[in-house]
């Protein structure tokens, strides 16, 4: 299949549709960002690489970065970590307290901001320095040693950033954090501050389109059973309470961030990125699914 | 891959492992049959089908005919379905009455009783004479004129199942019910009184494999799109609040019966049937749980 | 004090006043009643009886029917009762599902509707012919043989009454309705047809404000502590989620129905029904909580 | 009637059964209280005062606080108070985040955790030394210039309170905190943590058993209206999800503390504080409730 003149010829179909969709305003470093780019990257197994748009642009991946930490950490502590959060959607929003309470501290999914903070407390426990040993595996399966966190955003997230801070102390109500929450909330806002472009974002996401393996180094990253687990959980759980709309829509495991980034895989075929700022109401970008839905529908490629 | 010797392997090893699981007890027909029954049927694509223990022996396949009844429904009205029912995994149990309430009788997804019930009035409101039609349906896509319900399990049933009475009375308050709930019910009973083998379920589900064409026939049940879209509901919906965990562990999508049966797909490979009567503490055949866990693992063949 | 010329004033001031309610439309018999009618009624303990407007016609008392099927089976089966139903206000709208499920069939107060059809389904245990039995009861403590039950009522609530339904069947499915569930709903909707005037219902009621004892023949309906107990239900939960604003703003036990009829009690003193069909938010009288608020305000007597 | 009698009476009875409950255990000072503490004060409206037991010993009020600060709060900014905060009994337990979510920030009442910390922060943003200006407020009601914090418990509760931090977090990303979290908890800390004796608690809170005025002074604290709607709000919400077993069984307004204390009021009649540290599995003194269900019961005494 040609990606490159069907991408081009999504991109240019919804450039300039309206857009119903807003920009992040939580988080008030983010609503100041152009709403009107749109970028698309896709990275493929065969080495056939495609931009359009502002594709080379670097923006806040925000929740992209839950699926970085998550690979880290089951680096690390292996399968031990289910122990501590879920592999079930939890049919709420992302930031929500209720299942919280019921599930006595232990968040439904590593996608969830209660999942990625008890994720976050689990990489502080096992890391000397965890910034910059984050960072630094980030860089390593990109392959791209410029990648930063942006102190901007992390520090307009630490000051309003409110629905966190009380996410994080209620699970540490539970016992269900060890570290101190201030410290544990300063790397996930961190985290979450990570910036790249949608060539980044494909690049380094391609592995797990290779069962976990870097391409160019063919270095592994995951085995290939906890590759594919990656990609289930980015299935079910990837889009907040629209999950079941990706997976139905566009029939591929992704993750979404509130700057408008939207990370997908096809399994042995490719890792495509797709940024655009505007959110719909669930939170993901309006713009980002709407491509990927026709990409995917168009190609006839998905996963089903 | 050579499925037969896998399947044959898998099946030794988990035949006489303590099975800590329970056979539903809240249908007092089901309660009645032998746990020990453990049965396994694969069809394939490419014409290799195999199949071992019971899988030639009918059982109840419960809500795995929830499938069954959507796919009918989606053919004759469409994507009009969807405002009648969402497509979101629910995080809850099957029959839980929560969700219903803050969403307005709007069941999360068609595989919650909530939605199958939805489901049924959509069909009784369609068709002159439902039962009659929707088994000729299913006989249809089977190609298998002996499919029949059981009217000891539908009566025993319609005699207990004050949970689903509750649910279907719940929808219709919010007005999301058009017929009388005691039609709908006593359709909804039937039709989850549907018996067939592993054999059976296999062949009339691999449609699902071939892009919603049936094999022998070329004819096509649903379109490409909608058969990918059926796909993705079973793997973000089709194990209740384990749903997560069978992608997670899996990797298929796929439908479980408290009968105690799993069907599940892989696109463009093939459909396999397991059968295994005692239910884990989520409502799932234990053993059928455990086996295609294994299956996939050995096989390296999962869609993620 | 000289309630006479209080109330006199008040009905005076709040009689022409625009009323915002709305008459209760789910019942569909219950939206013909002609929404301008405005009746008090007290009678006191001294015997200084006093009405005025429609004081002495008829209307529906829908749950204030509630509290007479309380005490009838308290009187029956003792503080056995407690078991079935607790006495803790719910924090939740009047036929809300979600609290049952969490308690598991048990109703968290008896005027909740889930908490009155567990009560309906212990009197048609305990009782050969009910719904006789029950009318006997109402007309006994009254002393008034005239009281009915509405036929035309009870069939509009039959015939749309779905909430209730799924209320009794999803109680039954957690084992805590002993009975058939149409029995108990058939039971239910008739308890809530009676009729009776605001004469008749602060006549009947007074025996609250006398320590369980009929005023007339000083018989005991209930003993001391027992009628304390009623009358502290009601003060916590006879508003349904307005139960704490009624405490707040009136201080007086008492229990609204939709047909738009209030009693309340100040114990010790007297008895006192307001009647107006037009339903605020909650589903309470409008002007009934005006005319109460204003009522104890201005005489300077709450049980506070 | 004789009080001295009866109270000594029931004292004596209840000072050695065997007491199923715990002391706190998630306050770590508060652990190391002695368990068999008991002590009884009343303070009546014609002067006729008794104690018993540990009477005159201090401990921590805890959440009786929390009617001071409603108080003082209430006499500051008036009936505004009610834009910020409901009074209506919440049917969970008292540091639930549930209902925060469904009512955005706004707590159902004021002596849940969640609506005392938005007390504080009215009174914070209304005070120029919340600190001392409370406790300057609560010597003066009291005419006790002896009352302190008890910095101890407070800091104990600081290095803790991770649930309360959640909580005013929680409210504060829904804009209903003026104050920053960390500054209003730590009032909110200082407030819990004061410390009396059931004679110095039953003599401060005489004045709402005698309609809002100081009975040494005749000075107005409360308006009559305002005392009345205060035991109103304690009737109904004093005891967290035990408030309808509390007026069911002890039929008075009242407010208890996770310290053992209990403060009850029967208007125009007397004030008593009970205090046994022990908790039964609601958070309210074992012992404490006995007494005071024993005491209304044989006293005949209740506001119903």
């Amino acid at each position: 299949m040609n990606f490159e003149n069907l991408i081009r010829d999504i991109y240019q179909k919804l450039k300039n549709i309206e857009d119903p969709g807003e920009t992040a305003s939580y988080i008030p470093e983010l609503s100041k960002v152009d709403p009107t780019n749109f970028g698309i990257h896709i990275s493929t197994i065969n080495q056939s690489n495609f931009g359009i748009g502002n594709f080379d642009d670097k923006f806040s991946i925000q929740s992209i970065a839950k699926v970085l930490a998550l690979i880290l950490a089951y680096r690390i502590v292996g399968d031990e970590i289910w122990k501590r959060v879920g592999v079930e959607p939890s049919g709420t929003s992302f930031n929500s307290l209720v299942q919280l309470e019921a599930d006595k501290g232990i968040p439904r999914n590593p996608f969830l901001n209660a999942g990625a903070i008890v994720v976050s407390d689990i990489l502080i426990s096992n890391l000397k320095n965890p910034k910059e040993e984050f960072i630094d595996f980030v860089r390593s399966i990109s392959g791209n040693s410029g990648l930063e966190y942006s102190s901007k955003i992390a520090q307009s997230e630490k000051e309003t950033g409110y629905r966190n801070v009380a996410l994080c102390n209620f699970i540490k109500s539970f016992g269900e954090i060890e570290n101190e929450p201030s410290d544990v909330l300063d790397f996930y806002f961190d985290l979450c501050s990570l910036e790249m472009s949608c060539k980044e974002l494909s690049e380094l996401f391609l592995f797990l389109a290779n069962n976990g393996c870097q391409m160019k180094t063919n270095k592994e990253i995951l085995n290939e059973s906890q590759s594919k687990r990656i990609n289930a959980l980015m299935q079910t759980c990837g889009f907040y309470d629209e999950s079941g709309e990706f997976a139905f829509k566009v029939g591929l495991p992704g993750k979404s961030g509130v700057g408008g980034g939207i990370i997908a895989i096809h399994p042995d075929q490719y890792a495509i990125a797709v940024w655009s700022p505007k959110l719909n109401i669930k939170g993901n970008s309006y713009k980002g699914m709407k491509f990927l839905e026709e990409f995917t529908t168009r190609s006839e490629l998905s996963i089903f």
